[in-house]
């Protein structure tokens, strides 16, 4: 069975990218590596290293995309929490055999990973992905 | 400067410990190491390791605490974000000189650490725990 070997994120949606990193970089002294556009998910996305996982901060870059309806309803906050997974397809097809509902029932194919989300509906509440890198 | 080592924790708000277990470990495959009675939270707490880090399944044991007001809104989630510092005393006195608005100014003292909350106010929407391990 596919294993899940680490947090690899928490995605937190942020109204403004500079405004949020005086509280994760310069309060918190966490380290910012980079700033990445991701036209996919339409947002800019900080990539903040902590441990052997990540803050990342995603901005919305489209008023149509889940992380900006999120901000509209509740301003910004933990949006979503990433597990690295060894085999996404394998992963998928026992969690849809479990009977959990799935928003990709197969992975998205991003340069460098493959990545899909579960729905809430079958979580209690947490928007979960799941992340293969390739 | 006081450092942030790693996400210690990711807590899950769950009206249900047992319910919410048929997700985390029989659907997803991570492993229960234990559940414990948290007195001090009123809560019990499902200890789920990921990698370097946990997820916590938090179940509240009481009506009038701020995980059980969280569930009664939104039905369950992702309830809070913990950091391991090196140092929580520094942290704190450095975020409150940086204008960072605490819940706990000094760290409430349990069994093997300390720990303190910072207020979504100053986060952007994220109940941010600190702690540090004795």
């Amino acid at each position: 069975m596919a294993k899940i070997t680490k947090i690899n994120h928490v995605a937190i949606a942020v109204p403004d990218l500079d405004a949020s990193l005086t509280f994760w970089r310069d309060a918190l002294g966490l380290t910012l590596d980079h700033v990445e556009d991701v036209p996919s998910q339409k947002s800019m996305v900080a990539f903040i290293p902590c441990g052997d996982s990540e803050v990342e901060l995603v901005k919305p870059t489209a008023d149509d995309t889940g992380v900006a309806k999120f901000i509209a309803e509740r301003g910004g906050g933990m949006h979503h929490l990433c597990f690295q997974v060894d085999d996404i397809e394998e992963m998928l097809a026992d969690l849809k055999e479990k009977g959990i509902r799935l928003i990709n029932e197969t992975p998205q194919v991003l340069p460098g990973r493959k990545m899909a989300f579960v729905h809430p509906k079958s979580t209690g509440g947490v928007l979960v992905e799941l992340y293969q890198l390739t």
